[in-house]
């Protein structure tokens, strides 16, 4: 399947995400409809011409005419949508989803979903501190990454839909990876450096640290502030990765410092000359 | 004293640091003398307008002339310089530092001046990941922090010269602090970040993460790149601060560990809402 302004995508939920897609999709002229709980978040999708139109009920004929369904919800809404509407869906339709972990929730949807019809899933990179259609806005995907994740049961025609997708929301890249490949990369670059911000956050509880905080630790915190609900989620479906980097991290960080409770100068300036190195590798993307 | 522009300045040290203090100092009019390592510098800062003049070695009448001489060295160099030359500098002068920690240098330097030479430690939370006279730059002061930190031994007089110095050079705040206050605020602030971005960088070698990695890891390896030789000096000056910074970061990272381990979904969040809450303050400045 090609995507074409005739193309009807449907997209289920409309939050920061959803909406985005919504935005990126319709100011381009392709036909954007959507399912989402709240009749204001609809409101606000169609007065800013985010949609054509939309529903709070999910109604059996929108969604058997829908060519691509994209669901921007949380894992466990998505799976539980799909159990119970996932049967309206129709031969030939493509669906793929927003979801930031990948193994735990490939295999559940397939198995839900009615024969036929074809799950791809993606990851788009992207995001702000804020949420819902309000704060929706297409230019969070212009220096991001989007990140195809087939399985072996996917068609390459559905990778290649997936990745036409991907370019026309604007994204900066567009890869692809095994599940596998990308639970093990997002635990380590999204999720760990997560729980790193949020413990640095709470673990001084001195007054007016604020009055005196340069660039280094708002840059390291900035992320700490977070959804909890979507968040908390998405780390316990990927513990095992990203238990496994929070190990890795501690072992280097005691590493540093019991350098220095020795006065190991030697290896405290080999650790930073290491970081500077490998640092420097980032700049040149 | 009061800074004018008839004030004689003297900048010992013309890197990064030194370069930028006397660009903000001559852009405005004030009479600002160097002396440094290499004449390249010297000829430089020159052509660049940043110093009158410049010596690679030190001269007592220079020295003895100055009004204000601000050492912008490394520590240990610091120490040595005044070692050495410090007998020149004559009553009246007040001298004042750039100095990342403030405990370990203070009472040590206090010690080899001549009586009736005040120094006045102060520290401008400002920097780069760049360095050296060629890329100094006034504008890294205008978001920043300059923080004075008296001992007993300093008159009210001194530490309203060295405020007047931070407002000179364009800082957003100027604070007092002691130096036991200072020294465990950039511990936590400034060199408990640099050590959790240093083991970040360096705690996993799989290749090609820069190919996916977003906002997240770069934000948070930013200051990875790390000039070795400094920062190695300032972590062990002020090491019984920053390991106690580290153990206290170490716990709380470890108690969301265990929550996950434990599924323990209810503390995990509990720990993202203290964290989002006490970020926002942040972002409130």
């Amino acid at each position: 399947m090609k995507i074409t302004l005739d193309t009807k995508i449907l997209i289920v939920g409309l939050g920061l995400m959803g909406g985005s897609y919504a935005m990126a999709l319709s100011k381009q002229g392709y036909k954007v409809r959507a399912i989402t709980t709240t009749q204001k978040s609809i409101d606000y999708a169609v007065e800013h011409n985010l949609i054509l139109s939309g529903t709070t009920t999910p109604e059996p004929k929108l969604i058997a005419d829908a060519d691509l369904i994209i669901f921007a919800l949380y894992p466990h809404t998505f799976l539980e949508w799909i159990e119970e509407y996932g049967h309206w869906i129709t031969q030939g339709t493509l669906i793929t989803d927003v979801t930031g972990v990948k193994t735990a929730i490939i295999d559940r949807i397939d198995a839900l979903l009615p024969d036929n019809v074809e799950f791809i899933a993606s990851h788009p990179m992207a995001g702000r501190e804020v949420y819902g259609v309000k704060n929706a806005t297409d230019q969070i995907f212009k220096d991001a990454n989007f990140i195809v994740t087939p399985t072996k049961r996917n068609s390459e025609d559905a990778c290649k839909t997936c990745e036409q997708l991907g370019h026309i929301l604007g994204f900066a890249t567009v890869t692809r990876l095994t599940p596998q490949e990308h639970d093990d990369m997002i635990g380590f670059l999204s999720q760990l450096t997560h729980c790193i911000a949020i413990s640095l956050m709470t673990c001084n509880d001195s007054p007016n640290l604020e009055n005196y905080t340069g660039d280094s630790f708002r840059d390291l915190t900035r992320i700490a502030r977070i959804n909890d609900e979507m968040w908390s989620e998405l780390f316990l479906l990927n513990k095992e990765n990203l238990i496994s980097h929070m190990e890795k991290f501690e072992l280097e960080f005691d590493k540093l410092k019991q350098a220095l409770m020795d006065n190991d100068i030697k290896s405290v300036r080999e650790m930073m000359r290491k970081s500077t190195e490998r640092r420097a590798k980032f700049d040149q993307n």
